[in-house]
């Protein structure tokens, strides 16, 4: 039997879910290849449609979504319904994305006599790969776990879903689950197209599951590890997509601190503390001039430290990984500056007040010297702490670059006279990250078309990004028709068809407006 | 010292070439991340040049390049006349489409008020993943070594790339090496761009160097284990393109066989042997229906099988295994019933006129029943063999499907009338290839956009493509840019560049034609 914690409290309660058996993962992924098959047999416009029931499902449920989830995560309420705006939204895209067909990659090359002599018809497109396991993530019960971004890139994709819950939000976990076959009820959508598997042994029972050919992932290095071990021992090996760690260091001018510091201190703070600071965006690492502008902003950054309350953390492990790492910085050399723990002290007969009840710890500023840097220093530390590397040049902070490990992001705070620094700056930032963020904060990831939530190991494993419509080309996989009698060919690629953007003949051609018939 | 083998006699000279020592692959790795940073920089109109000046080159040297791979490779002129063409073509090809900067996936979201909020303008773009390995294969001394597709899509994609030589043909490897640096030396390209190691020892050194960022690979399944075990020990995974083992199934429906039977052994015999059937793409096994249609193909097959002259392999390895790998198919059951061995007995006293002198083998032709195939039946066996499998049902090839690995390419002859059995077979052709062929056969892959050379495990190992513009995509990674200014962008995703396709606001935008200024 499985447990579900209210993180503010610490309390565990039973559940009536139970871990997957061997046999339960079994039957899973079975139907889910079966689901595939016919997902890819329904077409675009059925997967479009399939996409906006889940969005109009998880609308009708938000409610409920939100009481559950902040229960089992602490993340509140107004975070809650964000997160439910942005899962309903993320499918809805998804459904545009899919009519509007760009994604297939469609491209007809004629039959021709080239200089290398006479060539056969060849058209391509892509297409499912299959069914995928999608490895819900601790810190967004929503937008990255069994209603996420995986989710809904891998239905556009045409695949079929097998969700491995998270164990620190299973009851919501559950609950969207029972949201998505609404949908899939709904629309008449084959069985197997969702569901989800519980507990640890299931997900690498999962992963290395003959059916299941590709998995992706959100959360920490060690289990990612964990997870690939498995893959490892597969005959076949399948794409596993991770998306893991990162720093996200925040670099600030000197102009920029002269002519805003409080502004960004302000800024910095709330990135480094919202959502207690438990994002694979937040800023870990800032660096800010050794210079009377810079002293100012890191003043205003304490003194709003110094009064923050303490934030409720996902759960127990991620709580004492903040104790332990927020520790070994210390150790490392960097120095605690503020910390948001000025509280009353505990009353000893008032036990419910205790500030520090449940999984709660205090926003922390830590500060180092940019020169001094080490891997060490920029160990990731997920929750509201942050590191402040004070640098007297840019080549210190480029070579500061050098020796911590690569992000999702990378941020920069300059001034519009600072041209000649942001040129300087670019080659070190474009090499160290997967998005490059000017004159705001890393946190907030916009869902949309040009998004790139990836970036160089450690951030992530692959090519690919998590958020915004390009991850769904983690599901897909090249198929080329040579020769082939019109009616052989997915629609998208016969000689009439025109719907979709082209590549013809080399030449990108775009959707041609449908002409009315007239008459009749 | 390493020695160069001429296969048609077994007889080994030696080479001036020495195996590469980890401080040559060491300093050739270092240098190739330098002018991967540089070739990035240089950007698109500087690559194409580079691609265009390498055409040029392979084309100046191209009775060299023939004469000394023709002495390594016992391929002959013409077909090492043609392989130049298309080594040069591929060039030409991808300089284009770097001018033409679709594969870039330009994007561009505006600033706007989104349902989930004010969003940033985010841009986003493919830039170079960095230095990339390159592994020659045996079989394409140019089309997949030091001239190839991997290394024309690695420059495309703005990498630096360092070649292992393949040892079964090491001076046309340093030949090669030499004319893509006189094509770098002509455009000024960035020491480093091309370099080439040899040895294996070299090989595995290359692909756990931290500046290697990508490595592929065309050839067995157990080297390219080999390799990936290596990558596995780096503490940042790269990705693996492995193009590896395929059967390429050919399906023959009774209406083609009762049609076209002997045009179609015709060309299965000359699938099969062209180039001693050292192919990726080379049929291994053929339905033929079990009819009296069937049967006159097969005769047919036979009596060309049986005329067929002795072929000379590439080296002794592939020799061996042929001749192992053919011996196991007979006793897993298949039965020779035809060998281009009806040779002159062997006059002991006049060994020059062996016809099996160095390493020779005879084409060979076995046969079974589709519904006995079994796995150890589909074993791939490089070089001029085919195994015919007779079916009486479809069932019983598609369940043959089933058992048989996957491929990178299904071909499928039919006739006009045959549409019913075409849509029965499809979902087992798409499933178990990355190219379906119809009505011609699998060898001959055309260079061009859509072409896919891939498919599911075990024929590669990724969802990408070794052939085709689309190649270029395994060097890539997304890189966005979240409210950048205008100098900090690459001058694609600039407001006011449309000289490619790009996507804005969710809308595919072609490339605006450049109005001229009238006057001035």
């Amino acid at each position: 039997m499985l447990t579900s914690t209210n993180p503010r409290t610490g309390v565990s309660a039973a559940t009536a879910l139970e871990p997957t058996t061997a046999e339960g993962v079994d039957a899973a992924a079975r139907r889910a290849a079966a689901a595939a098959a016919e997902l890819q047999h329904r077409g675009r416009e059925f997967r479009a449609t399939l996409l906006e029931a889940m969005a109009a499902s998880v609308e009708n449920s938000r409610g409920r979504l939100v009481a559950i989830a902040d229960a089992e995560t602490g993340l509140g309420a107004v975070r809650l319904n964000g997160e439910v705006s942005r899962s309903a939204f993320q499918f809805q895209l998804f459904a545009e994305a899919v009519r509007e067909g760009g994604y297939l990659e469609a491209m007809i090359d004629s039959a021709a006599e080239t200089p290398l002599g006479p060539a056969p018809d060849v058209r391509r497109m892509l297409v499912s790969i299959g069914a995928v396991a999608v490895f819900g993530s601790s810190n967004f019960p929503f937008a990255f776990s069994v209603l996420g971004g995986d989710t809904a890139s891998a239905v556009a994709a045409g695949s079929s879903v097998v969700i491995k819950a998270h164990g620190s939000h299973l009851l919501t976990s559950q609950l969207s689950l029972e949201v998505l076959q609404e949908a899939a009820h709904a629309v008449n959508a084959p069985d197997g197209t969702f569901s989800a598997v519980f507990g640890q042994e299931a997900g690498l029972a999962l992963v290395v599951h003959p059916a299941i050919k590709a998995a992706s992932f959100t959360g920490s290095l060690v289990a990612a590890e964990s997870l690939q071990r498995a893959i490892n021992t597969r005959p076949d090996p399948i794409p596993f997509f991770g998306e893991l760690s990162s720093i996200n260091p925040v670099i600030v001018t000197e102009g920029a601190a002269r002519a805003r510091g409080t502004a960004i201190a302000s800024g910095l703070f709330a990135s480094f503390t919202g959502s207690a600071g438990q994002l694979c965006t937040k800023p870990g690492i800032a660096f800010i001039p050794d210079s009377a502008s810079g002293q100012a902003l890191v003043e205003s950054l304490k003194e709003l430290t110094g009064e923050a309350r303490p934030q409720v953390l996902l759960n127990d492990r991620i709580r004492s990984s903040f104790d332990s790492i927020s520790g070994r910085l210390v150790e490392a050399g960097a120095v605690e500056i503020a910390s948001g723990s000025g509280l009353p002290p505990h009353d000893q007969d008032a036990p419910d007040e205790n500030p520090f009840q449940g999984f709660t710890v205090a926003p922390a500023l830590l500060e180092t010297a940019a020169a001094s840097l080490t891997e060490e220093l920029a160990e990731e530390c997920f929750g509201p702490l942050i590191v402040i590397a004070r640098y007297s040049t840019l080549d210190e902070v480029r070579e500061a670059f050098g020796r911590i490990p690569r992000s999702l992001t990378a941020t920069l705070h300059a001034e519009d006279d600072d041209e000649a620094i942001i040129a300087q700056l670019m080659p070190a930032l474009e090499a160290s990250a997967g998005r490059i963020v000017f004159n705001s904060y890393p946190t907030g990831v916009r869902v949309t078309w040009a998004q790139h939530h990836g970036g160089p190991w450690p951030s992530t494993n692959s090519q690919h990004t998590s958020v915004g419509v390009t991850a769904v080309r983690r599901f897909l996989r090249p198929l080329a028709w040579q020769n082939a009698p019109q009616s052989a060919l997915p629609e998208e690629l016969r000689d009439h068809y025109s719907a979709i953007p082209r590549r013809i003949d080399g030449a990108l051609v775009l959707p041609q407006p449908v002409v009315q018939q007239v008459g009749g």
